[in-house]
């Protein structure tokens, strides 16, 4: 063979496993260097480059600190998912995922890794503003939509952090420790969605351990639940740094460590290969897996290739209009940019924007736009400005707050507050939901001077208002907003966009609300999900807890009515329209959001549990039907000793409406779902004995007439006699059962 | 031998053991039927002979039903242990305790099947009435005195149900899903108190099983830690009914299995031995303590003893009267007995009163005392008396009522409402926390009609009170209070009795609030305590809740000032001291609550335990000194790494007061600690390393001048870098670190 002449054509994945070498199958299942695959020249195989991240690309140059942390070429910075999945819209992820497949093709990048699609366990982890939300199916469907615009382009896309990576502290070592239900129902759907919906070119395994065991060598995760039960085909690529142990992670169904672990994985993976614990089928599994991501990225690699940056700003400013949410208006908003009474931009967020977090996907934008400047460029009447604090609580506060009091005296005051950037990145979390205390010190005496406030919220993970809030006529939460959220911060402001985003995670009241209290972020490297399925809404609601903002709310400069909903139900499944009306004086756009409850069950349910929406856009006055589609896993719960998802039969209510606390439309369905008989054992309770339909007869014809006969049908202790396993009443004294009896009958029953 | 002549003296367990066949050995180890152990008549060994319950015994005839549930030999019958905790008097338990030990003595009973000192975790559990309180200390304390009280009269006790046993639902399969930290902090202290400070001669294990093992075989818990650590050297009993693998529970230390298997437990344990699957050394071993039972009990023994009825009847009273709680009072009580306006008894329970509870604890009293009867013979007028609804809402409800409110119009009112019989028992648990509709109700007509309003509650979980408490202008708490509660009632409402009961639980707003939302009573045979540490008034606090009446709280007649607080302390433990007066008019009791904080600690901590208590009685206008101790395992935590108590060193707090939300004199003390030094590994983080004495240098040489060193001391990166285990950072490109240093380095800092 000839060291440049590839034997096999590039796409002929099986040739080219054939005329590798088992050391170049191994080489290939290890980076080269920090963001790069290994090439195999003699049969032209080439590299794939991989980038972070998921609202923007970091593309490093080739000579990149080691740690790839450091430095950039620049790139649009988008919005963070904490903001664009408060636009509920998919067709917006898409385009935005489309606009990151083009910057990539210009930059030589094959993945871009991402979305993360962890839940926001915790509104104290320092990396929410990486994930898009608290609720499965909403960052599910967003997360879907982002890869399907990333792979229109011809460029992968790796849906991360698999799984249950849901804090810094310690994410590298902590065990996540979790069960099935939960993780099925909660932490699980939205990688299932985007991995079965939109085939992402891989997933990326997380830093963490999940009971007990590495994410990046856990077996069911990686292969029972992703591949079987999935269906994925593509690579599985660890984060960066995740392996432990590498032959062993191969086996779990791990393809790919990044970056090169200089040698140490290849040793472990032929270490193992010599000594017979690891099977070469996993070696060449993984290794066809990398040869067919190489050849899927082939395609689109090429030089010359560029995007409209204009364009691209363009699209990220109006990501982060639709991304912010009105969270309080009693009228102030929209401005009047040619109103009588003077502007004061109070706020150095308002110059010196907070746009981003930070950690590995932080991007070097093109250029940053902010709102003090878009505002001057865009009002009608002179623009004060006073910064009011710095964003790290250095300089002289006192001073910096009587200047922001003396410029708002007599104005309509615009104070953009937020967290300083070192509070939030990935790598720790916060330990409170506080704001800076100098900022609140300076809306406090801002609002005493001007005329009217409206507050202008910059952070990633979500803040406590209810100390300050009251001074803010308006609240307008922007997240971070991305380079060019200073221009979609003044057309929300001034009018010349409307309001439509609506909160994709719950505002709790105080932090001690919250469902992690005691189990966040655990010790000694292990963390209990002791709140099961009940996170975000789900817990708030399940308490009857009062919050600062429920999940789904967002207000809007029209107002929009619901009506005449249909629910039409078909096996297990429904189809479900209603009418949205805009009753207000500006075109608009309403999330409408759809809720299931389980009123009765045999088991715990969520009060009640998103499972649908849409966003329609409509001028004044104009209605829509909106058709909305609920297949038989909005109704069904994971039933943990038959592991697999079970409709219970009987009624369900389908609640429609424009927040999870602002419930429109109502309707109740009955579904024939599945009648789960539970198999009857010698330790099954006289109960279940008598709720079997043919062994219940047989049990009374035994104990006719006996003591234990009384004792089960005693007016006072027969319920708690009725609660014992059959095993033990047959051991008692005097008894007429008999173990074996009871076996053979259960088997017996069982088998009709 | 000879069957009738004893070969070796009856308390000689050597001789007797060697004396014995294996057979013989075995069959010790089974009841002989429900309630009495096998006799050996060949050796003179007798029969012990055990009985139900906590609050008064339930001894059975010998032709009893084969269950042991109906019918039984009267006795007294206490106020149940919900009620009695709230004395929060060791020498009260201990007097009820040498009362049952005189009763069991009279009636041939060797061992009392109590105290329950299983924590409250949630208020649904049907078996509440039995249990103490939801903190381990009060629990330990109590139950302690009990068992000192019983076994002072020769007559044994069982602490239950050993452990983890907080729910009827599947308790006889359920496994309680619960950490080490939050068994050894929260679920065993109580029995460990018991244990260690009053040598119970037998424990019972629980029904149900403990991270996935049964209680009843479960050698960590049976052995490692109820022998090996606490020092237990008396009987295991299992639970009537809990044995499920006969030998493995033998091996993993349970000794007696009642009742009487019916061969199936000996058959079980023979076929072990043959097979060699159990060594004989575990039958020995339990069979002799089996003997040692059974001597202990020898002396009690004999006929003609027997108690003075009258005089236990008046004890029954004097602890009815201590253990009600006066919740609210606005003055209306005490009633005068010779006042003008006419006093209306309002209520069922007034006349057929709800004194104890459901299950195998429920005793044929030996009278029953009604406080219609004992107001009716107290009060200087007229008592008026309308039944109002009846227990299990028979009857014309709407005549009731119209009759409840002729007859409380224009007078004082007092209601008795509670919960039905049925409605808490043990064998299930209740699903919500209200009255039932009908009694709010006719509260509501009679405080229309009546010129004041007292209410009376009979219930031994806790009920909400939320929805109905403003009709009453007075509201006592009285939960089962035993045959003689009507009396006590008496004493209470007209003031011949000052209330000094607090609440051994906390009455929260709404099931809604409470710890286990989600997580009670589990599905499928599982239950998360997913609230870890946060049972009680340790959740409320943690989460900012409010509640209807805290932890702790409880009224007097009088009032009490507490001041100069004094804390000393030595090593890591403390003097606490403190005067308190009373203030008031009326001579009454004050309890003295002692709460322990951790301000700042490495892993999470409730916001305060209670680590003492005393009672104190004092005149009007008398002061007392109080002192109180607080040794090492008052400020400590169960390490999760280490497996054993630390007290870190620092600030604690010690909060002083009334209740656990009425905190009076607080004091902060510095206590040496033990400084833990973690050990390092290749895989601790680089800021363990960092924090290192020794290693933190050996790094910093290393990286010198690397990449690595400008990552790790990046201002913006720095602190994520820092939180990567260091074999990682070994393995990304270019490091200057080497996994065989990092494992040198870290053995050599750990072997300093």
């Amino acid at each position: 063979m000839n060291d440049s002449a590839p034997s096999a054509p590039l796409d002929d994945v099986p040739a080219l496993l054939a005329a590798l070498t088992r050391e170049e199958k191994v080489d290939l299942l290890d980076g080269s260097d920090f963001w790069r695959t290994r090439a195999v020249p003699r049969l032209g195989v080439g590299r794939v480059v991989l980038s972070d991240g998921p609202h923007g690309l970091r593309s490093q140059p080739e000579d990149a600190d080691h740690l790839g942390l450091l430095g950039a070429t620049p790139s649009v910075a988008y919005p963070v998912a904490a903001a664009t999945a408060c636009s509920w819209d998919v067709d917006l992820l898409r385009r935005l995922g489309e606009a990151l497949g083009a910057e990539a093709r210009a930059l030589g990048v094959s993945v871009v890794l991402g979305p993360g699609v962890n839940m926001k366990r915790s509104p104290l982890c320092g990396r929410n503003f990486e994930y898009l939300s608290e609720d499965p199916l909403l960052a599910g469907e967003l997360g879907a939509a982002l890869v399907h615009g990333v792979q229109s382009r011809g460029v992968g896309t790796s849906v991360k952090h698999f799984a249950a990576n849901n804090q810094e502290t310690a994410r590298m070592s902590v065990s996540a420790e979790v069960d099935e239900r939960t993780l099925r129902e909660i932490y699980l759907p939205a990688f299932e969605r985007v991995v079965t919906g939109a085939r992402p070119w891989t997933v990326m395994c997380a830093y963490n351990r999940v009971n007990g065991e590495f994410a990046s060598q856990h077996r069911w995760l990686l292969t029972e639940v992703l591949r079987d039960e999935w269906g994925f085909d593509g690579v599985v690529v660890s984060d960066w740094g995740a392996v432990y142990d590498r032959d062993e992670a191969l086996a779990a169904g791990l393809d790919l460590e990044m970056p090169s672990s200089g040698g140490v994985g290849r040793d472990a993976v032929l270490a193992a290969l010599d000594a017979g614990t690891l099977d070469e089928a996993d070696v060449d599994r993984a290794a066809a897996r990398v040869l067919e991501l190489v050849a899927k990225a082939r395609p689109a690699l090429g030089p010359g290739q560029s995007y409209d940056e204009e364009a691209h700003h363009a699209l990220a400013r109006e990501a982060a209009a639709a991304s912010a949410v009105l969270l309080k208006n009693d009228g102030v908003l929209p401005l009047d940019p040619a109103g009588d009474v003077p502007l004061a931009v109070i706020g150095e967020f308002a110059r010196t924007p907070r746009f981003q977090g930070g950690g590995s996907s932080k991007v070097t934008p093109t250029r940053v736009e902010d709102a003090l400047t878009a505002l001057r460029a865009r009002a009608g009447r002179g623009v004060r400005f006073a910064p009011g604090f710095t964003p790290d609580g250095s300089g002289d506060a006192a001073a910096l707050l009587d200047e922001a009091v003396a410029t708002a005296r007599g104005a309509v005051a615009v104070v953009f507050l937020g967290l300083p950037d070192e509070w939030e990145s990935e790598g720790y979390d916060r330990t409170h939901l506080g704001l800076p205390p100098e900022q609140v010190a300076v809306l406090e005496a801002v609002a005493g001077a001007a005329e009217r406030v409206v507050v202008v919220l910059s952070n990633g993970g979500v803040v406590e208002v209810a100390a300050w809030q009251h001074h803010a006529d308006a609240l307008l939460e922007v997240w971070l907003p991305g380079q060019a959220g200073g221009g979609a911060v003044a057309d929300l402001l001034l009018g010349a966009v409307n309001p439509s985003g609506k909160l994709a995670e719950t505002v709790p009241v105080a932090l001690a609300d919250n469902p992690t209290v005691g189990n966040f972020p655990g010790e000694h490297d292990v963390v209990r999900y002791g709140e099961g399925l009940l996170i975000g809404y789900r817990w708030y609601d399940a308490h009857a807890l009062p919050v600062a903002y429920p999940f789904g709310h967002g207000l809007s400069y029209t107002s929009f009515d619901y009506r005449d909903l249909e629910v039409e139900a078909e096996g297990n499944t429904a189809r479900v329209s209603l009418t949205v009306t805009n009753t207000g004086e500006r075109r608009g756009a309403e999330v409408v959001q759809l809720y299931v409850a389980d009123p009765e069950s045999s088991v715990f349910r969520p009060e009640r549990e998103l499972k649908a929406f849409a966003k329609v856009d409509l001028a004044p006055g104009e209605s829509a039907r909106v058709d909305l589609a609920l297949d038989s896993r909005a109704f069904a719960c994971w039933h943990t000793a038959l592991r697999r998802w079970v409709v219970e039969p009987g009624a369900f209510a389908v609640e429609v409406g424009a927040s999870s606390r602002d419930l429109r439309l109502r309707a109740v369905l009955e579904l024939p779902g599945e009648a789960v008989v539970p198999p009857l054992s010698a330790d099954s309770t006289a109960e279940q004995w008598l709720a079997h339909p043919w062994a219940a007869g047989r049990l009374r014809e035994v104990v006719a007439g006996t003591g234990t006969d009384a004792m089960l049908t005693d007016p006072e202790a027969g319920r708690m006699v009725r609660a014992i396993p059959l095993r033990r009443l047959a051991r008692f004294p005097g008894s007429p059962l008999d173990e074996r009896w009871l076996e053979e009958t259960a088997a017996a029953a069982n088998s009709r």
